[in-house]
Protein backbone atom coordinates (compact mmCIF):
# COMPACT_ATOMS: atom_id res chain seq x y z
CA UNK A 1 0.00 0.00 0.00
CA UNK A 2 2.98 2.55 1.04
CA UNK A 3 5.79 3.22 -1.56
CA UNK A 4 9.06 0.76 0.11
CA UNK A 5 10.62 3.95 0.85
CA UNK A 6 7.96 5.23 2.92
CA UNK A 7 7.08 1.94 4.45
CA UNK A 8 10.97 1.55 5.13
CA UNK A 9 11.21 4.88 6.87
CA UNK A 10 7.45 4.16 9.38
CA UNK A 11 9.60 0.99 10.54
CA UNK A 12 12.50 2.81 11.38
CA UNK A 13 10.21 6.10 13.40
CA UNK A 14 8.54 3.13 15.04
CA UNK A 15 11.60 1.86 16.97
CA UNK A 16 11.52 5.56 18.50
CA UNK A 17 9.99 5.77 22.11
CA UNK A 18 6.32 6.46 22.22
CA UNK A 19 5.95 6.42 18.20
CA UNK A 20 3.74 4.19 17.03
CA UNK A 21 1.91 2.85 13.68
CA UNK A 22 -0.36 6.11 13.66
CA UNK A 23 2.61 8.80 14.44
CA UNK A 24 4.95 7.20 12.67
CA UNK A 25 2.93 7.42 9.13
CA UNK A 26 2.07 10.89 9.74
CA UNK A 27 5.78 11.93 10.87
CA UNK A 28 6.70 9.92 7.42
CA UNK A 29 4.81 11.61 5.30
CA UNK A 30 6.03 14.97 6.83
CA UNK A 31 9.07 13.82 5.92
CA UNK A 32 7.96 12.87 2.37
CA UNK A 33 7.53 16.86 2.12
CA UNK A 34 10.48 17.93 3.36
CA UNK A 35 12.76 19.93 0.61
CA UNK A 36 15.90 18.20 -0.54
CA UNK A 37 18.06 19.99 1.40
CA UNK A 38 16.18 19.39 4.62
CA UNK A 39 16.30 15.47 3.62
CA UNK A 40 20.18 15.42 3.33
CA UNK A 41 20.42 17.24 6.13
CA UNK A 42 18.68 15.03 7.83
CA UNK A 43 19.78 11.73 6.99
CA UNK A 44 23.40 13.27 7.13
CA UNK A 45 22.66 13.94 10.51
CA UNK A 46 21.92 10.59 11.35
CA UNK A 47 25.09 9.29 9.54
CA UNK A 48 27.10 11.54 11.67
CA UNK A 49 25.79 10.15 14.73
CA UNK A 50 26.86 6.10 13.45
CA UNK A 51 30.28 7.63 12.88
CA UNK A 52 31.39 10.49 15.24
CA UNK A 53 29.22 9.71 18.54
CA UNK A 54 31.47 7.66 21.11
CA UNK A 55 31.64 8.03 24.47
CA UNK A 56 34.24 10.24 26.55
CA UNK A 57 36.81 7.65 28.11
CA UNK A 58 36.84 9.62 31.29
CA UNK A 59 32.85 10.40 32.44
CA UNK A 60 31.33 8.02 29.67
CA UNK A 61 28.99 10.40 28.26
CA UNK A 62 28.40 10.31 24.74
CA UNK A 63 30.30 12.83 22.89
CA UNK A 64 32.04 13.50 19.63
CA UNK A 65 35.31 14.43 20.40
CA UNK A 66 38.03 12.90 21.88
CA UNK A 67 36.90 14.04 25.67
CA UNK A 68 33.71 15.31 25.98
CA UNK A 69 33.15 19.36 26.12
CA UNK A 70 33.36 19.17 30.33
CA UNK A 71 35.86 16.68 30.74
CA UNK A 72 37.87 18.35 28.38
CA UNK A 73 37.54 21.99 30.50
CA UNK A 74 40.00 23.01 33.03
CA UNK A 75 37.51 24.93 34.31
CA UNK A 76 35.41 22.61 35.92
CA UNK A 77 36.05 21.44 40.01
CA UNK A 78 37.05 17.80 39.57
CA UNK A 79 36.98 17.60 43.73
CA UNK A 80 33.16 17.03 43.03
CA UNK A 81 30.75 14.00 40.76
CA UNK A 82 27.36 14.15 40.01
CA UNK A 83 26.84 10.63 39.11
CA UNK A 84 23.98 10.07 36.79
CA UNK A 85 22.09 7.11 34.21
CA UNK A 86 22.48 8.40 31.35
CA UNK A 87 24.32 11.20 29.22
CA UNK A 88 21.26 13.32 28.98
CA UNK A 89 20.86 13.51 32.54
CA UNK A 90 23.93 15.59 32.33
CA UNK A 91 22.16 18.14 30.14
CA UNK A 92 19.45 18.85 32.70
CA UNK A 93 22.14 19.57 35.03
CA UNK A 94 23.96 21.56 32.73
CA UNK A 95 20.80 23.57 31.84
CA UNK A 96 20.73 23.94 35.85
CA UNK A 97 23.98 26.35 34.89
CA UNK A 98 24.78 26.64 39.02
CA UNK A 99 27.06 23.40 39.00
CA UNK A 100 30.88 23.33 38.07
CA UNK A 101 31.63 19.89 39.01
CA UNK A 102 32.39 16.83 36.45
CA UNK A 103 30.11 13.75 35.51
CA UNK A 104 30.33 10.09 35.35
CA UNK A 105 27.58 8.60 33.26
CA UNK A 106 27.00 5.03 34.39
CA UNK A 107 25.14 4.02 31.67
CA UNK A 108 23.03 1.29 33.41
CA UNK A 109 21.80 0.38 36.98
CA UNK A 110 22.55 -2.41 38.74
CA UNK A 111 19.33 -5.11 38.11
CA UNK A 112 20.26 -8.45 38.91
CA UNK A 113 16.61 -9.25 37.73
CA UNK A 114 17.42 -8.25 34.52
CA UNK A 115 20.75 -9.61 34.15
CA UNK A 116 23.06 -6.39 34.86
CA UNK A 117 25.85 -6.78 37.49
CA UNK A 118 28.00 -4.23 39.19
CA UNK A 119 30.80 -5.07 36.04
CA UNK A 120 28.30 -4.27 33.61
CA UNK A 121 27.80 -0.74 34.03
CA UNK A 122 30.72 2.01 34.19
CA UNK A 123 31.71 1.79 37.69
CA UNK A 124 35.41 0.48 37.56
CA UNK A 125 36.23 4.16 36.08
CA UNK A 126 34.28 5.66 38.42
CA UNK A 127 36.71 3.85 41.43
CA UNK A 128 39.53 4.92 39.19
CA UNK A 129 38.90 8.87 39.14
CA UNK A 130 37.99 8.78 42.87
CA UNK A 131 41.31 7.57 43.98
CA UNK A 132 43.56 9.58 40.50
CA UNK A 133 41.21 13.37 40.73
CA UNK A 134 41.27 13.49 44.65
CA UNK A 135 37.70 13.58 44.74
CA UNK A 136 35.97 14.80 47.57
CA UNK A 137 32.30 14.51 47.06
CA UNK A 138 30.35 12.13 44.77
CA UNK A 139 26.86 12.75 44.52
CA UNK A 140 24.50 10.27 43.45
CA UNK A 141 21.24 11.54 41.11
CA UNK A 142 19.83 7.99 39.85
CA UNK A 143 16.09 7.48 39.20
CA UNK A 144 14.39 6.12 42.62
CA UNK A 145 13.62 2.92 42.42
CA UNK A 146 14.62 -0.39 43.20
CA UNK A 147 17.66 -0.69 40.86
CA UNK A 148 18.87 2.85 42.02
CA UNK A 149 18.59 2.31 45.38
CA UNK A 150 20.51 -1.10 44.64
CA UNK A 151 23.53 0.96 42.91
CA UNK A 152 23.50 3.95 44.85
CA UNK A 153 24.33 1.46 48.09
CA UNK A 154 26.97 -0.87 46.09
CA UNK A 155 28.68 2.71 45.12
CA UNK A 156 28.70 3.98 48.65
CA UNK A 157 29.92 0.50 49.61
CA UNK A 158 32.78 0.47 46.60
CA UNK A 159 34.12 4.17 47.82
CA UNK A 160 34.34 3.55 51.39
CA UNK A 161 37.52 2.98 51.81
CA UNK A 162 38.55 6.39 49.96
CA UNK A 163 38.71 9.62 52.04
CA UNK A 164 35.03 10.82 49.88
CA UNK A 165 31.66 11.54 50.84
CA UNK A 166 28.76 9.74 48.96
CA UNK A 167 25.88 12.04 49.04
CA UNK A 168 22.45 11.96 47.07
CA UNK A 169 19.61 14.21 46.29
CA UNK A 170 16.77 13.91 48.72
CA UNK A 171 13.31 11.73 47.47
CA UNK A 172 10.78 14.62 47.85
CA UNK A 173 7.42 16.52 46.10
CA UNK A 174 8.50 18.62 42.84
CA UNK A 175 7.94 22.31 42.49
CA UNK A 176 4.38 22.68 41.92
CA UNK A 177 3.40 19.72 41.94
CA UNK A 178 0.23 19.40 44.20
CA UNK A 179 0.33 16.62 46.72
CA UNK A 180 -2.61 14.83 45.72
CA UNK A 181 -1.00 13.72 42.44
CA UNK A 182 1.98 12.15 45.03
CA UNK A 183 1.80 8.08 45.56
CA UNK A 184 2.37 7.18 48.90
CA UNK A 185 5.72 5.54 48.79
CA UNK A 186 7.33 9.08 47.40
CA UNK A 187 5.70 10.43 50.46
CA UNK A 188 7.12 8.03 53.12
CA UNK A 189 10.42 8.59 51.88
CA UNK A 190 10.21 12.32 51.59
CA UNK A 191 9.25 12.02 55.64
CA UNK A 192 12.23 9.80 55.96
CA UNK A 193 14.27 12.55 54.49
CA UNK A 194 12.97 15.34 55.92
CA UNK A 195 14.91 18.45 57.00
CA UNK A 196 14.81 21.53 59.41
CA UNK A 197 12.82 24.60 58.06
CA UNK A 198 15.90 26.68 58.34
CA UNK B 1 26.09 21.58 25.85
CA UNK B 2 25.14 18.72 22.69
CA UNK B 3 27.41 16.99 20.49
CA UNK B 4 26.84 18.85 17.58
CA UNK B 5 25.84 15.61 15.53
CA UNK B 6 23.14 15.71 17.75
CA UNK B 7 22.03 19.13 18.20
CA UNK B 8 21.72 18.69 14.03
CA UNK B 9 19.54 15.44 14.62
CA UNK B 10 17.00 17.30 17.30
CA UNK B 11 16.61 20.52 15.02
CA UNK B 12 15.58 18.00 12.17
CA UNK B 13 13.26 16.05 14.32
CA UNK B 14 11.82 19.61 15.21
CA UNK B 15 11.01 20.05 11.55
CA UNK B 16 8.34 17.18 12.06
CA UNK B 17 5.09 18.07 13.09
CA UNK B 18 3.93 18.07 17.31
CA UNK B 19 7.46 17.17 18.04
CA UNK B 20 8.82 20.10 19.93
CA UNK B 21 12.53 20.69 21.55
CA UNK B 22 11.76 18.13 24.72
CA UNK B 23 10.47 15.15 22.30
CA UNK B 24 13.25 15.89 19.68
CA UNK B 25 15.73 15.67 22.64
CA UNK B 26 14.03 12.57 23.96
CA UNK B 27 14.15 11.12 20.22
CA UNK B 28 17.58 11.85 19.50
CA UNK B 29 19.16 10.19 22.35
CA UNK B 30 17.01 7.15 21.68
CA UNK B 31 18.27 7.52 17.71
CA UNK B 32 22.09 7.56 19.50
CA UNK B 33 20.82 4.37 21.47
CA UNK B 34 20.57 2.43 18.21
CA UNK B 35 22.90 0.00 16.37
CA UNK B 36 25.16 0.88 13.52
CA UNK B 37 22.73 -1.65 11.36
CA UNK B 38 19.41 0.41 12.29
CA UNK B 39 21.35 3.92 11.47
CA UNK B 40 22.12 3.02 8.48
CA UNK B 41 18.91 1.71 7.45
CA UNK B 42 17.59 4.84 9.56
CA UNK B 43 19.60 7.54 7.13
CA UNK B 44 18.92 4.82 3.73
CA UNK B 45 15.11 5.20 4.10
CA UNK B 46 15.65 8.87 4.09
CA UNK B 47 17.90 8.96 1.22
CA UNK B 48 15.59 6.69 -0.37
CA UNK B 49 12.78 8.94 -0.06
CA UNK B 50 15.04 11.75 -1.76
CA UNK B 51 16.07 9.22 -4.40
CA UNK B 52 13.22 7.62 -5.04
CA UNK B 53 9.54 9.31 -4.46
CA UNK B 54 8.18 10.95 -6.81
CA UNK B 55 4.74 12.31 -8.54
CA UNK B 56 2.52 9.54 -10.49
CA UNK B 57 2.25 11.53 -13.22
CA UNK B 58 -1.50 10.01 -13.35
CA UNK B 59 -2.91 10.78 -10.11
CA UNK B 60 -0.64 12.96 -8.55
CA UNK B 61 0.30 10.56 -5.79
CA UNK B 62 3.32 9.82 -4.45
CA UNK B 63 5.14 6.96 -5.35
CA UNK B 64 8.22 5.28 -6.42
CA UNK B 65 7.76 3.65 -9.45
CA UNK B 66 6.71 5.46 -13.02
CA UNK B 67 3.34 5.24 -12.14
CA UNK B 68 1.64 4.56 -8.97
CA UNK B 69 0.75 0.97 -7.90
CA UNK B 70 -3.00 1.64 -8.04
CA UNK B 71 -2.68 3.75 -11.92
CA UNK B 72 -0.36 0.92 -12.37
CA UNK B 73 -3.69 -1.81 -11.89
CA UNK B 74 -5.66 -2.64 -14.89
CA UNK B 75 -8.05 -4.49 -12.33
CA UNK B 76 -9.05 -1.13 -10.89
CA UNK B 77 -12.48 0.50 -11.85
CA UNK B 78 -11.28 3.66 -13.99
CA UNK B 79 -14.65 4.86 -14.40
CA UNK B 80 -14.93 6.02 -10.41
CA UNK B 81 -12.50 8.63 -8.69
CA UNK B 82 -12.22 9.59 -5.70
CA UNK B 83 -10.83 13.37 -5.51
CA UNK B 84 -8.42 13.62 -2.31
CA UNK B 85 -6.41 16.34 -0.97
CA UNK B 86 -3.28 14.50 0.27
CA UNK B 87 -1.50 11.24 -1.04
CA UNK B 88 -1.57 9.84 2.67
CA UNK B 89 -5.66 10.08 2.47
CA UNK B 90 -5.39 7.29 -0.11
CA UNK B 91 -3.93 4.79 2.68
CA UNK B 92 -7.23 5.44 4.59
CA UNK B 93 -9.68 4.64 1.98
CA UNK B 94 -7.25 1.45 0.56
CA UNK B 95 -7.42 0.18 4.24
CA UNK B 96 -10.89 0.53 4.01
CA UNK B 97 -10.62 -2.75 1.54
CA UNK B 98 -13.89 -2.07 -0.15
CA UNK B 99 -13.18 0.78 -3.17
CA UNK B 100 -11.77 -1.06 -6.51
CA UNK B 101 -11.90 2.57 -8.68
CA UNK B 102 -9.14 4.99 -8.94
CA UNK B 103 -8.09 8.01 -7.08
CA UNK B 104 -6.95 11.78 -8.04
CA UNK B 105 -4.57 13.37 -5.61
CA UNK B 106 -4.88 17.80 -5.50
CA UNK B 107 -2.07 18.41 -3.64
CA UNK B 108 -3.60 21.25 -1.61
CA UNK B 109 -6.93 23.09 -1.83
CA UNK B 110 -7.87 26.61 -3.29
CA UNK B 111 -7.67 29.04 -1.07
CA UNK B 112 -7.27 32.35 -2.05
CA UNK B 113 -6.69 34.03 1.05
CA UNK B 114 -3.54 31.95 1.27
CA UNK B 115 -2.52 32.72 -2.84
CA UNK B 116 -3.88 29.08 -3.59
CA UNK B 117 -5.67 29.19 -6.67
CA UNK B 118 -6.90 26.76 -8.99
CA UNK B 119 -3.76 26.58 -11.05
CA UNK B 120 -1.54 26.03 -8.34
CA UNK B 121 -3.82 22.27 -7.47
CA UNK B 122 -3.43 19.41 -9.37
CA UNK B 123 -6.69 20.41 -11.65
CA UNK B 124 -5.85 20.33 -15.40
CA UNK B 125 -5.01 16.26 -15.08
CA UNK B 126 -8.36 15.40 -13.18
CA UNK B 127 -10.22 17.22 -15.97
CA UNK B 128 -8.07 15.08 -18.79
CA UNK B 129 -8.80 12.32 -17.29
CA UNK B 130 -12.48 12.81 -16.94
CA UNK B 131 -12.43 13.55 -20.95
CA UNK B 132 -10.13 10.24 -21.74
CA UNK B 133 -11.02 7.68 -19.37
CA UNK B 134 -14.84 7.76 -19.23
CA UNK B 135 -15.03 8.62 -15.36
CA UNK B 136 -18.85 8.30 -14.83
CA UNK B 137 -18.49 9.67 -11.12
CA UNK B 138 -16.43 11.69 -9.40
CA UNK B 139 -16.37 11.05 -6.01
CA UNK B 140 -14.63 14.94 -3.95
CA UNK B 141 -13.48 13.50 -0.31
CA UNK B 142 -11.88 17.03 1.15
CA UNK B 143 -11.91 17.89 4.15
CA UNK B 144 -15.03 19.80 5.39
CA UNK B 145 -13.90 23.17 5.32
CA UNK B 146 -13.99 26.52 3.72
CA UNK B 147 -11.06 25.79 1.35
CA UNK B 148 -12.76 22.17 0.88
CA UNK B 149 -15.79 23.08 -0.50
CA UNK B 150 -14.38 26.06 -2.51
CA UNK B 151 -12.60 23.56 -4.17
CA UNK B 152 -15.39 20.93 -4.49
CA UNK B 153 -17.73 24.05 -5.92
CA UNK B 154 -14.75 24.47 -8.38
CA UNK B 155 -14.85 20.92 -9.47
CA UNK B 156 -18.10 20.76 -9.88
CA UNK B 157 -18.31 23.95 -12.16
CA UNK B 158 -15.22 22.63 -14.50
CA UNK B 159 -16.58 19.38 -14.59
CA UNK B 160 -20.21 20.47 -15.84
CA UNK B 161 -20.01 19.89 -19.21
CA UNK B 162 -18.86 16.04 -18.96
CA UNK B 163 -21.54 13.48 -18.58
CA UNK B 164 -20.10 12.69 -15.17
CA UNK B 165 -21.79 12.66 -11.80
CA UNK B 166 -19.86 14.41 -9.28
CA UNK B 167 -20.65 13.67 -5.43
CA UNK B 168 -19.60 14.02 -1.78
CA UNK B 169 -19.81 12.27 1.09
CA UNK B 170 -22.12 13.41 4.02
CA UNK B 171 -20.79 15.71 6.65
CA UNK B 172 -21.76 13.55 9.92
CA UNK B 173 -20.69 12.38 12.94
CA UNK B 174 -17.91 9.69 13.04
CA UNK B 175 -19.00 5.95 14.08
CA UNK B 176 -18.80 5.56 18.24
CA UNK B 177 -18.15 9.61 19.00
CA UNK B 178 -21.18 11.12 21.50
CA UNK B 179 -22.86 13.88 20.09
CA UNK B 180 -21.50 16.14 22.75
CA UNK B 181 -18.09 16.30 20.96
CA UNK B 182 -19.43 17.30 17.87
CA UNK B 183 -19.08 21.36 16.84
CA UNK B 184 -22.53 23.05 16.37
CA UNK B 185 -21.39 23.78 12.61
CA UNK B 186 -21.05 20.00 11.68
CA UNK B 187 -24.48 19.22 13.53
CA UNK B 188 -26.02 21.80 10.86
CA UNK B 189 -24.56 20.27 7.83
CA UNK B 190 -25.12 16.72 9.43
CA UNK B 191 -29.11 17.72 9.53
CA UNK B 192 -29.08 19.29 6.30
CA UNK B 193 -27.32 15.57 4.72
CA UNK B 194 -30.13 14.18 6.72
CA UNK B 195 -31.50 11.04 4.82
CA UNK B 196 -34.32 8.67 5.36
CA UNK B 197 -33.73 5.75 7.87
CA UNK B 198 -33.79 2.93 5.40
Amino acid sequence: MYPSSIRNLIECLKDLPGIGEKSAERLAYAVVGFDKDKLDNFANSIISIKENIKKCPICGCITDMDKCYICNDDNRDSSTLFVVEKSKDIILFEKMGTYNGRYHVLDGLISPMDGVNPEDINLSSLVKRVQDDNVREVIVVLKPSIEGETTMQYIKKILSKYNVKVSKIPIGIPMGTDIEYIDTMTLEMAFEDRKDVA
